[in-house]
């Protein structure tokens, strides 16, 4: 492992997060609408935290004076994992230091502050602050850096992306399309050119969003922060009901937001490389490309089935009534919502919500009826596509799972019929590739299971109990704490429903969190590599 | 496939099955203690089930009366599955012609009929009658052909066994011990050889337990019904209150009856062919083995835990209070028990119960701590030992499973290092053994989550509201109703806890049930083999 250069690239991401702090700053200003006498503190945090950050790539950069170019893949993937533990750490500092508040009179501690910098950097969206409209609690400046830490985890994954590219037959076949480009150029510069293309597509989406939502009547913080929470699939909010807030403001158009929203989500599920396509007008790869096919129909199925068993018992009667259409109607903007609409509408958001990963929400899912809210705990493990920014375990190894299971069993019994595995017609064999497929969700699910015997073990009954909750509920709702951190979600039923948080749970089942969402962002293998010693030997 | 030599044999299944039946006819005579005015009917729907039986039985052999003795691999498959399937049917007879009550009032239909014959066959044990004491409801012959299902499915399960016996590397994997016998006989007679030592086992155990339990003071009837239960790993009782009922029995020593019991389960989940290793004075095999140390290690490890987790939760201290202890004390038995000692009587029983997917009950463990019943969930899909009559996915596959994942991330990181799979030290090395424990996982996984998606959206929310259940937990007692079915246990969590039955499931939900029952017993693969078109063509 070539040390220097490992330290001179962290020294890089240390000063890139302090940097990005410094785009938090503005809001405490009274210029931007800050209320100077309540954003003082987290504009000092804010302030100390960057200084901290310049000091640790300035030392890192030091250390790494010595690091020549040369990018093996090992170090890659080494370089992308401690980021994500530097930046967890380095991310924390702005809530520690500026002493935001957890809940009215607990000031976050050093778990929780990583735990919400973990959450954004990893794009999950679970939060542990209960109060986010009160700027007492919680400055304007940091709820900023909040958001940011979204863009800049979106950001981290393409990097992950590029960095994995074409790297074995497992990458290949995640990947599936080659990066089409200057074939003349070497590899590096291939990689660097795909890495740019991927940037620029995100940072284009994100600024689409934002000044769509502008001009949806969101002021440029909301808009910015939305804009943020929606392209990384992340999902963290300015406000405490989430997407939700915007149908109660008179004068906005809460249908209107929220379907913008919903349609970014559904891009920020698609691969960057098939959106590139598009671009270059060769938009039939889209549609041709197996995975988002999948993707596509799976959204559009369970919506349909979402909407139409949730018609039949009533789940969304209350949607209309005690939310939007009340003070819609009161504002004179219109008529009673159709049922069927209203359904759609909510619905179509919240499957959306879940299948890529973001979790944002603009109804509580968990008092849907039981199979809708089974099939929203089983889309988390589903996921966005591979080669966007969406967490869970990603289309395509869904369909060569099953694809491979299929082969095997018809397999068993016709052992002298080799079949190849095809995807979209192509076939993509090699026995390695199915192999990999199985130990993969092999790991998800004994991740998953110690994962939540754990839970269920460590965390208190009180968590529940002394929540207004029942504790016999404590097996499912640590069974969606699990998913909904393992793959990158954020809320889940129960305890962390979706007027809730994960401000309650003990410190150390916190970390376990922590770890989670690093693990699931960082689909383990990569994570891993900083655990098996013989990474580190030198050669 | 040699279909007159199928029929020829599933003629033979059909008469054996009709022949057991007759062993339930004395227990209707007043000279066994059975009234015959509640009798009548179940001695004629014995009668009855016996002559179609036959009938069956003849027409088949007549269809195969040109068979041939070459038995090969597939067709010893075909026999096995369909045998299943023909015994669950015709099994069933007896319950649907001696219209025996599934609740007061409510006769058994045709579809509870061939669920409580397939759960008895599968040795899963669980039930659709709510009350077995009332001889109006159930004849005490039904009764006895109930708990003589158990019997024979142990049977089968043993014939299964043999028909797998180092038939392909999994399969040796799975045996790992050869079969000491005369070597130079023909594979055939090998066979042969094995399976008689196997039945004589099983037949000894359960001839041993009965005398056992008739020594402790149960009845002939009692003893007989209980070995059967205990030694297939079923789980049918006579009683209500399954093995918790001996306890609140005056003059009967419930300790000592239940701790006789967990013993008898114990050698059931075990390797018969271990057994038999020791009766050949080679004890120290048993103890070499392991699958058996995991299996023991297993068992102690999470007894402990259930105990000591269970005594700071106070899960215990209605045990001693509301069943057992007060009639033993009012019958002057002895003195309070101590708590620890009460702990470890009821935290064991349920652990060896569910791990060797026996499923009686002494206790309601739906009450335990939120660890119990989460590690009790995950035990029912670790099981008995492979070529025992436990159920589950066996403890041998999970031991292949953790090592196949580890030595696969491993290989991940160092790709020039290539290390075999070890059991108990010697190398059980192939790639195709890794990736099948890695496919059984994958299908095992998704015919839970399959079935668990369907149960919740297809059973009705008034099989939980009906019945003073919340409908909040449909989604944990559903997936115990998987678990429990798929790894032939019985009793699982809320609407299927202990002291529950499967009564109250809709008919689409109880077929389900019988699928999912069988699949596990046979493995899924056995099972899947009747489903592949190409395995009926002639050669």
């Amino acid at each position: 492992m070539n040390k220097p250069l490992l330290c001179k690239l962290l020294g890089l991401v240390a000063m890139l997060i302090g940097g990005s702090m410094a785009f938090g700053l503005p809001w405490a200003l009274p210029i931007c609408g800050g209320n100077w006498q309540h954003e003082q503190e987290g504009f000092i945090g804010l302030v100390g935290s960057m200084i901290i950050c310049f000091a640790v790539g300035i030392g890192l950069r030091y250390l790494g004076r010595n690091g020549d170019a040369q990018l093996f893949r090992k170090e890659a993937m080494a370089v992308v994992g401690l980021s994500w533990v530097l930046a967890t750490v380095l991310g924390g500092l702005p809530y520690r230091l500026s002493g935001t508040y957890r809940t009215a009179g607990v000031r976050m501690n050093t778990v929780d502050a990583m735990f919400e910098s973990q959450s954004g950097f990893s794009t999950t969206g679970a939060t542990v602050l209960s109060d986010l409209e009160d700027p007492d609690l919680v400055p304007r400046c940091i709820l900023f850096w909040r958001s940011s830490t979204h863009f800049l985890g979106g950001l981290g994954i393409i990097v992950l992306f590029v960095a994995i590219l074409g790297q074995g037959s497992a990458g290949k076949a995640l990947m599936r399309a080659e990066m089409p480009g200057p074939s003349h150029h070497t590899p590096q510069a291939r990689m660097q050119h795909t890495a740019w293309v991927l940037f620029l597509i995100y940072a284009g989406l994100n600024t689409a969003l934002a000044v769509l939502l502008l001009l949806e009547g969101l002021s440029l913080f909301d808009a910015l922060c939305h804009a943020f929470g929606t392209m990384a699939t992340g999902g963290f909010s300015t406000y405490n009901a989430s997407i939700a807030h915007f149908a109660t403001v008179p004068g906005l158009n809460g249908p209107l937001i929220e379907m913008t929203i919903a349609a970014f989500m559904l891009l920020a599920g698609t691969n960057f490389m098939l959106m590139y396509m598009v671009l270059i007008f060769k938009p039939r790869a889209m549609l041709a490309d197996i995975e988002w096919r999948t993707y596509a129909v799976v959204i559009l199925v369970v919506t349909a089935l979402v909407v139409a068993i949730g018609l039949y018992h009533h789940d969304f009667d209350h949607c209309g009534a005690d939310r939007g259409k009340t003070e819609l109607l009161a504002d004179g903007a219109g008529e009673q919502p159709l049922p069927v609409g209203n359904a759609v509408r909510y619905g179509l958001f919240q499957v959306v919500s879940i299948m890529t990963t973001t979790g944002f929400c603009t109804d509580d899912f968990d008092k849907y009826n039981s199979f809708a809210r089974g099939v929203l705990l089983l889309l988390m493990f589903v996921g966005g596509c591979a080669g966007s920014t969406g967490g869970g375990l990603k289309v395509i190894r869904h369909i060569l799972f099953f694809k491979t299971l299929w082969l095997e069993v018809e397999q068993a019994f016709h052992p002298s019929v080799v079949r190849p595995l095809r995807l979209g017609g192509e076939p993509v064999e090699d026995q390695e590739l199915r192999k990999n497929v199985l130990v993969y969700f092999g790991l998800i699910v004994a991740i998953f299971v110690i994962s939540w015997l754990l839970t269920i073990t460590v965390e208190p009954n009180a968590t529940w109990t002394d929540h207004g909750h029942a504790v016999e509920h404590k097996l499912v709702d640590a069974a969606t704490c699990v998913a909904a951190t393992l793959n990158n979600i954020g809320p889940g039923l129960g305890v962390i429903g979706a007027t809730k948080n994960y401000t309650n749970f003990s410190p150390p089942i916190k970390i376990l969190f922590i770890w989670r969402m690093m693990l699931g962002r960082l689909e383990i293998f990569v994570l891993l590599v900083l655990f098996v010693p013989g990474c580190w030997r030198n050669q």
